[in-house]
Formats: C-alpha cells, sequence, structure tokens
C-alpha cells in the first residue's frame, strides 16, 4: 500500500503502526529515542523501519503520535521537512483529571500544530476519540476527523479504511475543538459504569 | 409509570412526550402559549394534559424543553414551584451555524440552569445528543447523561430505560460542556456525508 511515518513510540504509535502494518502498509518509526524507534520498528515489522527524528518522513501521511505537550514543539522542530505531508494529529488534550481541556476556548490542539506546521502541510485530526487498546483489538471501529483541506482529508480517509474502519467527517479543523471534547467524555462513560472496551460510533438509521 | 412534566411544546418536546406516553408515563404539557400545550397534549394523548405555564409541575422529573435562549428565563420564572424536582435539560447551546457554543468555555447551559433553579431541585443533562426526529422513530438509541445528583441521575436513567432507550452516565454537570459539544459534532457528521438520520451511540466491547 503506501509509506506512513509515525513519530512517537507509545501506546497509540504501537497500536496504530501495529494495525497499519497488518493491513499492507510500510510503517517509518521515528522517535526522539531511537532505541525506542528500533525496538517499535522490530515489533511492527512487515519491513518496518527506524527513521531518523527530524529528518524528511518517508511517508506521505505522518502521524504525530506523542503526547499534547509534545506536539507542537515536535512539529515546529520537524519543520520544513513537513512540506506537503500530510499531518495526522491524534492528540487528545484533556488536563489530569481529564474533565476539561488545557487548550483555551475556540482553539484545538489540531489548530496550534497547523500552526506550527510549515506552508504546504495539512493538519488533519484523526484517532483520538479511539483509545488505543480498542484500536489494538482489531474490531471495526468509526474514527471522527477534521480538517480544512479536501484533499488531506480524502487522503486520511483512504487510510482509515484501508484499516478497516470507517472515516467520519466532522467538517473543517475548527471541529478538533468538540473532537478533542470527546476525550473528557469518553474518560468518563469510562468510569461511571461503562469501563474502558468502550468505542463512540455513529449509527445511520434508514 | 409517573407523570412526566414538559415545559415547551416544539420539536423535543412532542418527540420525548409521545415517546414517554407510548411507554406508558403521563404526561402534564406546559408552555407559554396555553393553545400550544393543549394542542400538544392532545396530539400526544393517552391521558396527557396541559398544565398552567408556571404553576406546580405534577411530575417529579420536569423536562425543561425549551430553545436554549429561553431555558434559564423560563427555570428562574418557575422559581421555588420546582424545589424538590429533577429537572432535565435537554438544550443544546450552538450558535447560528452549529459550529461553536454561545456558552462560554467553563459553563454550560445544564449548569446555568441549576444556578437558576431554587434550593432542592438537581438538574441531570440528558437527550441533547439525541435529534428529536430520531428519537421519535422509536428505535433503540443512547442517552448520555450528565449530573451532580446520584439520586437524580438514577431516577433520570430509570425513566430514558422505561422508553427503551440505553442511559450513559458520562460523570458531573460539569460535563455538560463536553455534552453540548457533541451538538457542533452531530451537525458537522450531518452536513458533511452522514446526513441527519443518525444518533452517537457507544459500543461496549467484549
Amino acid at each position: 500500500m503506501t509509506t506512513i511515518s509515525i513519530i512517537g513510540s507509545g501506546n497509540m504509535a504501537t497500536a496504530i503502526g501495529t494495525r497499519a502494518a497488518k493491513h499492507g502498509h510500510t510503517i517509518e518509526v521515528m522517535s526522539r529515542d531511537t532505541a525506542k524507534a528500533h525496538a517499535l520498528a522490530d515489533k511492527i515489522g512487515n519491513g518496518a523501519t527506524a527513521g531518523t527524528f527530524g529528518a524528511t518522513p518517508l511517508g506521505d501521511i505522518v502521524i504525530v503520535a506523542v503526547p499534547y505537550a509534545s506536539a507542537v514543539p515536535v512539529v515546529a522542530q520537524y519543520g520544513d521537512v513537513l512540506a506537503g505531508k500530510v499531518i495526522i494529529d491524534i492528540s487528545n488534550t484533556f488536563n489530569a483529571d481529564a474533565t476539561a481541556l488545557v487548550t483555551p476556548d475556540g482553539i484545538s490542539g489540531a489548530q496550534e500544530i497547523a500552526m506550527a506546521a510549515p506552508a504546504g502541510a495539512h493538519v488533519v485530526k484523526a484517532f483520538n476519540t479511539v483509545f488505543g487498546h480498542v484500536l489494538a483489538q482489531g474490531r471495526p471501529l468509526d474514527v471522527l476527523i477534521a480538517g480544512d483541506d479536501a484533499d488531506a482529508k480524502a487522503s486520511v480517509s483512504a487510510f482509515i479504511e484501508s484499516l478497516g474502519l470507517r472515516p467520519l467527517d466532522t467538517g473543517d479543523l475548527a471541529m478538533a475543538h468538540w473532537l478533542e471534547g470527546v476525550g473528557p467524555l469518553l474518560m468518563g462513560l469510562a468510569r461511571h459504569g461503562a469501563g474502558f472496551n468502550i468505542d463512540l460510533g455513529v449509527n445511520v438509521s434508514g
């Protein structure tokens, strides 16, 4: 299929990378910690490689899978090598007790990343409404997305579909604020009876 | 079953009242427009009556089913007659183009209503994540709720279950901000390919 570059080596990087590799994509793992990048590439297998943190990503799609606090600095550090790339922001921006967002009203982590990205890069919000361990279970899920660039959203939607998931467009990148607000909701549901093996889905009636 | 009082005579008042009456509840419709209250009570049938706007509601559960802009003034006008009641706030607080909320960060329509309600009344957010016309279709749906009082939430959950719906607790009333944020998301989904015959559900995996 295609080469997907993932910046990060944590829970979500592992879940997305593993699922993408199983569906035929070639994964490039980029981490500030080179040992972790190699370890995750080995774990993912299927031809996955460890790239050089900060170098030009091999993939046209670059998934920023680092915690929100690091996401903007990492994108800024990559800088111009991200020009022309489709950047997927998967971050959750909720606070320590998962009741509110650390980003102010009217902005989102995704929009902050877009401001830090070079001209010609397009940010699409995706995957933040899915728990990594649920994604790792392999079953079909809905993946809500938001973004300003139609071509970038089409590219991300095709990638999501290739993983056996259903992309659902919520609108432009400003909608990422409300997608990030799903984070506290999911945590609240998990903690108030639903448990953590949950995912949010959209039912379309006849 | 029980008597449910509904303040309002619009789309959501009709959908909830009709569904509740079909499931054995007795509905009291209260509207500033007496003619509309009588018309809706007649439409709902099953013993539904038109109450007097501003008088003590017959039901222990009072559903405030007026537009957000009217909800706080209406609750303030009812005042002390709502003491001891469980107030269900169903309002959506999004702006004219459904992209953002008109309430500031860190607050919600539900919390504003709670502040306007008398001592001893308990506000539970519910139903705002469900389109009225979808609710009217009669099929099972998930109804996300939030509230500070456990007994009030239990009462509302029992009511929701009695309608063939699944209540899902998201946490305390502050979570209503993020439930209200689902409004723009649902509108965004509807307008970007999913259409308006949609509902948000929570899947619990094994």
